[in-house]
């Protein structure tokens, strides 16, 4: 879609629009009483995400297009970036207070909150966890596995680490501190500089695709994988509990459907983007490179380390207990037909060898 | 959902209605003339898959209730198993006449009326294609990939499918007729005793959830993988030109946001419920075996060569051509950090060692 013609249209329709779908809120399941079927509803979504980041911050786009679509334009969302109605890091709380209907985020970024925030599946565990934010969760599209980021030189086993300098924020910051890591939170804008300036040595963003467009791939050269700290980030759409029982149940459904289609489109939009973006990079002369076993070892045992040890109670332990029996469930079968074939099948594909 | 609620209340609804959505079609993109908005329309959905095959043919139910959601019940779509309207390979042709507003099928089925149907992927130019047959396609789920089938002894290399017969329709049927196997072609319901009387020595259906309910671990032990020919076989779900057209746009757009979210649903489905079937069934004494190198190889060949051969034309070439770039330049990607985190996390979660 068009996000400029999107967003001028909304805001033709919703100039000085009350919002509508934030009634007082209504019992049970049945046909909320305070608003019509028919009703038009505007509702804002503040997402945690700059619009350069376009294949994430397109997740809400998609999902405020199909919404609009599906109700004849009657219920339509306006999409803000980050910083445009609150800071990234502030979305969650807005959507909880209600001052803003839906956000856009991963919600490993509030894992101050509660770090039971860090798990992304269980859709059952994961409505108890968000009602504690007066928030129903829907799915938000996933980048797929990132990449494990940009370094100055070779990594020299775990010793290179020792005092390295890496942007790498969040819960993977947090593993590679257990590994000595010195580690640093810029925001993006920030990176570029001072990666340029020597400040850092090293930096972790997301995938091909949007590492590319920073140019990180002009100052230093060795380009590492996997990002196992983020083998698929779930990303989650919020939705303020009182808006949400003021809906019609129509718009419900809208809301149910078209997030589920932004789910796996901005999956998809980062599969067929990532391919291209990664022979670009490999074409200019970046390297690709492996972690060394020795630190993928160290860095599980740090994870699961840190995952045992920072519970917050009860239902922390058991969005953990549901994960971990997941994982080793769905591990067995994919690491069947699923693996033995891809493993064939990628003989002698791979751009350069790995380092 | 609860199918038969749901086709029950669609009965009474739609008891005598006429097709509503089939009237003469309009033009171009405009809101259709001749069905309003919110008018009742009643459709039918003739599928390729016996109820039996709950996963692949619910992915059809999952489409029907949430259309039904999104337009407060309506457009409704009545689904119909194999056999009920028509035979499982008699859908496509019926959607072309306009015997019937949709089907759900897999459309290698069909390969013999255009040997370019066998492609799951590229979707204008699968649109150009379907266009041919009076039909728009709209994605309709996926298995993800399949088992390679059950064979009453271990595979002793090349020699030990000369001769060898097994149950395999369809494209794999003929790559595997070319690697000496003879080929037989046997329904759902005839395998279990053709099996059990020693009339065939192997069979391939689907994979560990599907075959468990047919029972063969009961009579064969060897269950082999991966099924190369089916590495993420795509299903789809047909709609006759002129019931598109006659629909109002709302209608269209629920449609295709339904078929996009029965698509992923469809697939998670199976990457949640093969898992604990291939459990059950390594508990219960089933030997995983991987195929030979030698086998792969020899397969690979085959199915590139009859790929090269079958061509029926211009499209066929383009689609081809299109398929194959799409490949090559997508398991590069795959290969690098995908691949590499999944053979370290999967080190030692097999369930049993391959043969």
């Amino acid at each position: 879609m068009d996000r400029r013609d999107f967003v001028s249209g909304a805001a033709a329709g919703a100039a000085g629009a009350a919002l509508a779908g934030c009634g007082p809120s209504t019992e049970g399941g049945g046909e909320a009483a305070n608003v019509q079927p028919q009703q038009n509803v505007r509702w804002n979504l503040a997402s945690s995400f700059p619009q350069s980041l376009d294949t994430i911050f397109d997740a809400a786009n998609i999902l405020a297009e199909r919404v609009k679509q599906l109700t004849g334009g009657r219920f339509q969302i306006q999409t803000y970036q980050a910083g445009e109605l609150f800071p990234a890091f502030e979305v969650l709380s807005n959507v909880q207070a209600g001052a803003v209907e839906m956000g856009h985020s991963a919600s490993y970024y509030f894992k101050g909150k509660d770090p039971a925030l860090i798990f992304g599946g269980g859709m059952e565990l994961l409505r108890e966890l968000f009602a504690k934010f007066n928030v129903r969760n829907l799915p938000g599209g996933n980048t797929g596995i990132q990449m494990g980021g940009w370094f100055r030189n070779p990594i020299q086993g775990l010793e290179g680490l020792q005092g390295l300098r890496m942007r790498i924020p969040g819960f993977g910051g947090e593993v590679m501190s257990k590994l000595g890591v010195n580690v640093q939170n810029l925001s993006g804008g920030e990176i570029y500089p001072a990666l340029e300036r020597g400040a850092i040595d090293a930096v972790e963003w997301v995938g091909p695709y949007d590492d590319q467009k920073l140019g990180f791939q002009e100052i230093v050269k060795n380009y590492y994988y996997p990002g196992w700290w983020e083998p698929g980030p779930a990303l989650t759409f919020y939705v303020n509990q009182s808006a949400w029982e003021g809906l019609p149940q129509t718009y419900q459904h809208a809301l149910e459907a078209a997030a589920a289609e932004a789910n796996v489109r901005t999956l998809a939009r980062y599969d067929a983007r990532n391919p291209q973006a990664l022979k670009e990079l490999v074409d200019a002369g970046v390297k690709l490179r492996r972690f060394p076993d020795e630190i993928m070892r160290r860095a599980e045992t740090a994870t699961e380390d840190l995952l045992r040890s920072q519970s917050s109670g009860a239902l922390y332990d058991k969005i953990y207990e549901s994960y971990r029996n997941w994982r080793q469930t769905e591990q067995r079968w994919f690491a069947t037909a699923e693996q033995a074939f891809a493993n064939y099948a990628y003989q002698g594909v791979q751009l350069s060898n790995p380092g």
